[in-house]
This record gives C-alpha cells, sequence and structure tokens, in this order.
C-alpha cells in the first residue's frame, strides 16, 4: 500500500520528508558509519544533534534565556507526579483547571501529593467548553496553576492563556505545542509528550522557568527531579537518543516551511475546512462550542452512529487512517497535527460528502 | 564513509540486518502505509508487533509463567528508585553488592528509600573482582538483594548466580542480558536498559516474579509502581513503540541465530580472542581477575598512557570506533554485544598488535 492519512491522536502520523532522510540515514548518518541510535551519547557526534535540535526548538518557539529545555523519557503522564513533586516547594496546594480526560489524570496524580484546588471545572457540560477567566476561582496561596490548553480526546481549545497572578502556570501542551506560537514568558513551564506534534513516543520535552528548578520533595527519586535533569543537559543517564534527533528532523522541516506563524496559518485554515464541512450538514455533529475548538484534534458524531462502522470501513478503503474516537467520547475523531498535509483533510471532507450522500 | 565497527558501552551497534529491515519499513510497515513509529499504539498493528516481540523475548530467554514481563521507559536509572518502593514491602532494608559504579548508583539511590546493607564491596581492589559467595553477608530480614552481574565500566561479571534463601533476587543485567541463557526462575526480577544489548536507547525491559508486584511505599508516582505497568500490558500510557519494535526485530535476529546457547558460544569466543590478546603482551593489560571477566566489556590499558591519544586515532582511521575507556578509569573500552561480529574483534585484535610492534 502507498502511504495513507493517518488521523491518529498519537503515536501520530510524521513529516514524509522527515521520515525519508531518517530512511536515508538509518546505516550511516552524516559519512560516520552508524546509524544515530547506535551512537555513544556522549560522543560529539551525538552531542552536535542534541544541541542542533535545542537551537532549533528555542528558535521556532522564541523560548528566553531564563527557560531550560529538556529532553526527558516518561510521557506527560510522569509530569503529572514530577510537576507537584518538584513545584510545591514551602506550598501545601496548587490549582488545577479541568476540562477533560486529561486534566483529570493529571489532577489524580497530584492528589498524592498535595491538595488539589478545582479552580474550573468544565464537566458539568461534558467537556464542551473551556471556562472564562472571570470563572476561574484562583487560591491565594496556589504553588502553580496546571491546565490543559488543548484536550486531545474533547476536541476543545482554551481560545486564551489564564491569567494565574503570582503563582506560575503550568501547560500539558501535548496535542498542541508547535500548531503556532506561543508567548512562553507567560508560563512557569510548558510539557509535551512527543508523539503528537514533536516526534515518536518515548521522548517527553519540559521547557521550565530557572528560578523554579530547586526542592524535591524528599521522597522524589532522582529521575524524577528537574534538578537532575538541568544540571546534567538532559544526560543524567542515556536520554532516547533516537527520539531526540528525529524530533529535531521534525524542528527542521518546521523552520523550513516557515515556522510557526505558517504553521498557524495552515493548521487554522485545515481546521476551518473539516469544521465547515461538519458544521453544513445535518449529518455530522461537533459538540464543542465554537471559540473553544481544537485545531489539532476534531472529534465528530454521525447522526445515526449505527452507521459508525461502515463510515470507517469505508474510509479505511480509500487510504483515511485511524478516525475511530476515543472509546471514552465514542464516534470519530480526526488528529490534524502539523504533519497532517492540507490535502488529507480536503480528501477527509470530500469521502464525508460522498458518505452523507449515499447515507444521508 | 561505509559501516564501522563501533565499540560503544551503549547507546550500542545494533545488528546491521535489523537495521536494514528497519531502514526498509520505515514509510510503510507490512502494507500500512505507515512507519510504525506512527501507529497508534492501542491499534491492531502495533499489538500485534508488540506481543510478537514479549512471545520472542519469553521464548529466547525461557520466561517462567509466572513472570511479567514489561516493556518500559526511564532506564536503569529509574529502576534504582523504583525497585524499593515497589518492594520494600514490611521490610525496612535490602542487602546490596557491591562490585562497580552501576551497584554504586543502584545503592545510593536504594538509599533515599530504606537502610541498605552492603552484602559485600571488592571497592578495595578497585573493582577487579567479585566476591565468593562465602563472602557474602547476607541480612536476615533483607526485602531483596541487589547485585550487578555485569559491571559495564569495570568489565567485571559474576561468574555464578547468588544464593539468597528467601530474599529475591534482584540483577541490573543492562550489558548482560541476551548475552547467553540465564535461569531466569532463579532471580525476583531481571532489569535492563535496551541501549547494549535489546535496541535503541528509551526502552527498558523488566521481568518480574508475579508475588512481588504488589504494594508500594505511598509516595511512588503511577508511573514507579510495577502494578500499574502489569495491569496496563505496559500501556498505561504511550509506550516508547519504535524502541519495542526494533527490539522485536533483535530477538528475531537472536532466534535466526540459534538463541542464546549459540550466542554463548559466539559471545565467549569473542572475548576470549580479545583477552587472549592482551594477555599475551606486556603492552595491554587487563586489571581483572580471570573468572571475573566480562564477556561483554573488555577494558584494557596501554603500559605507556601517553599513547592512548595515538591509538585511539589510529583505530578510527582504520573503522574501529569508540574505543576510549570511560572517563572514572581511562585506557580503552571494547563492548563487544551481540551485534558486534567476529570480524570486529578480529579487526581490533590485528590493529593491537600492529599498534604494539611500531610502539612497543
Amino acid at each position: 500500500m502507498s502511504r495513507v492519512f493517518n488521523f491518529s491522536a498519537g503515536p501520530a502520523a510524521l513529516p514524509q520528508a522527515v521520515l525519508e532522510q531518517a530512511q536515508a540515514e538509518m546505516l550511516d548518518w552524516n559519512g560516520s558509519g552508524m546509524s544515530v541510535m547506535e551512537m555513544s551519547h556522549r560522543g560529539k557526534e551525538f552531542m552536535s544533534i542534541a544541541a542542533e535540535a535545542e537551537a532549533d526548538l528555542r528558535e521556532l518557539m522564541a523560548i528566553p534565556d531564563n527557560y531550560k529545555v529538556l529532553f526527558l523519557q516518561g510521557g506527560a503522564s510522569s509530569q503529572f507526579a514530577m510537576i507537584p513533586m518538584n513545584l510545591l516547594g514551602e506550598k501545601k496546594g496548587a490549582d488545577y483547571i479541568n476540562t477533560g480526560a486529561w486534566s483529570k489524570k493529571a489532577i489524580a496524580e497530584a492528589k498524592r501529593y498535595c491538595d488539589v484546588n478545582i479552580a474550573a471545572t468544565t464537566e458539568g457540560t461534558s467537556f464542551s467548553s473551556t471556562p472564562t477567566q472571570a470563572e476561574l476561582n484562583l487560591s491565594a496561596d496556589a504553588a502553580y496553576v496546571h491546565y490543559t490548553p488543548n484536550e486531545t480526546i474533547g476536541g476543545v481549545e482554551f481560545p486564551y492563556i489564564p491569567e494565574t497572578g503570582d503563582a506560575p502556570l503550568i501547560a500539558d501542551m501535548s496535542s498542541t505545542i508547535l500548531s503556532r506560537p506561543i508567548d512562553v514568558s507567560r508560563y512557569g513551564m510548558i510539557y509535551a509528550g512527543a508523539q503528537k506534534n514533536i516526534g515518536p513516543a518515548g521522548l517527553t520535552i519540559a521547557i521550565i522557568r530557572d528560578d523554579l528548578i530547586g526542592d524535591a520533595l524528599e521522597s522524589t527519586p532522582s529521575m524524577f527531579r528537574y534538578a537532575t535533569h538541568v544540571d546534567n543537559d538532559s544526560m543524567y543517564n542515556t536520554p532516547p537518543t533516537y527520539g531526540w534527533y528525529l524530533a529535531g528532523l521534525v524542528f527542521k522541516w518546521l523552520k523550513g516551511l516557515g515556522g510557526l506563524e505558517a504553521m498557524a496559518g495552515i493548521n487554522q485554515a485545515k481546521a476551518q475546512l473539516l469544521y465547515d464541512a461538519v458544521d453544513g450538514s445535518d449529518f455530522y455533529a461537533n459538540p464543542v462550542e465554537k471559540e473553544s475548538r481544537s485545531w489539532m484534534n476534531v472529534p465528530f458524531t454521525l447522526a445515526n452512529p449505527d452507521l459508525d462502522a461502515e463510515f470507517l470501513k469505508g474510509a479505511q478503503e480509500v487510504g483515511l487512517m485511524t478516525l475511530k474516537g476515543h472509546r471514552s467520547v465514542g464516534g470519530m475523531r480526526a488528529s490534524i497535527y502539523n504533519a497532517m498535509p492540507r490535502e488529507g483533510v480536503e480528501r477527509l471532507v470530500e469521502y464525508m460528502q460522498e458518505f452523507e450522500s449515499k447515507n444521508g
């Protein structure tokens, strides 16, 4: 089979140009006679790959100098514990905004370590909206405020950056990082599993403001201390070298496309195309309020769920893969990260219209 | 440059046949139209890859049914904390055998969580030996006994499996797993970072006896609980899918070579070739007592360390790479894991003899 359009929420499609370069270099990187995955992480070849990837990410995101960039393992699920273990300091509690499945996981894990104040929740509307700034009940003494700017499962996205006063704002950007420019200086820390918009699974990126790196809870393992990784340039132990390299290739690819301003334009247009198709039909529906709709994850339902299986089968036959919605919400979900070309969304919209005309 | 012989201690050389297959499948695995690293970990394609890798590992190592096999992230350094956090139970202390740099790291981390009894140490002989069974001072009430069967830096290896009575034996096999058959039933748990003898960095394998999976210390993060990963077949969160796939290719390659009995013969012969070259010369030396010499990591020194840089430069010129010894011990180190062909060791021995004849 030729390459398909893969709408997986993560691990997700990677740019074909990146895969082709990785393929070409698989047995011999840059005349070294070895694969990147065979290189000592302390050798000059890999050190140059690692440094260049970080420099390119800093440039793409305009990361200020007082932020460290860490290349870690363990996914966002590890960060859910690392954040309270490292950032509580003398405080006893933290604020969490609950806008969906991933917020809830972060909250559940934080409760092992601190008092969690739910500053706002949209669970009452089945997570089909985001709270406004005025709706946030922030604590006076929170160690930090945590939120999920884009909920991968619900397809709901904050249209603004919350104001949190003196409490640093911590964001799980797994499914929105690199989709558009963001003002890093508004955050205390940003983190993201790579497997959606950065690279392969097994790499996690954390961008953390200098002054937040310090004393962890006594019980914190060395590998769960940000200071461990900061002090060792993310090489306290062997990092996920191949993922780091692939992330670097993705960063170069993004720079080649014009950086994050350009990606924002492309991504917004792709999302609009799909939401217009959904909204222009009574056959399809998306439950999320318009101002909080995700550019990256577009869930939609068929008016008649008995047709779901047939929709998915027909989609696969024309190379539109992994459209099944998350088991917790059903229906369909099209994840359209940076690596999904506009052509893939166009093909999906065509297929949706054909399917409706046959079955509507 | 053509492919070199890469003696890196880890990340280390991978079998060329494995890299070639990964290269061929990079953009399209088995007609799926996508790379393995783009696949949802919950889709049927990746689930089949994951299950087959585990089945092949179980067959290769003859892992009994009452052991779970986990595919994790975080390296041995994460296990150093996970082991006491998960295995202490009601006990307050554990026994550790200290035979080198990696033993010491495991001990330092365990001290965060329990009383560590050093059952034996060879630090007095600069880690050039292993303690005998009679030299082990095991506690009556240790939760477990931890040791490092092969020390990657010192190149020292246990010639026997310690008897530990009722206390389960826990082994960091990062640099010796799959080098020969082992009797898994003698262990409570075996763990290994993949980047030496299994696959790429970022994957960690743990093989743990059923009855040891249970209550963790209260402060243990979800991701650091073995029960979390056992209950979710190593898919509590997104696993390092590409590493898992590559490990599976390595397991198939090992089966094709005849399994671990065959590898033991090949590895012992490769190591003997190199030790004979070292021992047969006054120009080179290896400090480790003969019965405790590693088959996988062969450190050696030049009688005149002023020649070290020239030795390394000349080696690189003939495609013998990453021979520099660890910064803590100096000299040279040739890591000759499964993926190092006998030809690589032969070429190294030839080069050593030539270098001696010019400079000896």
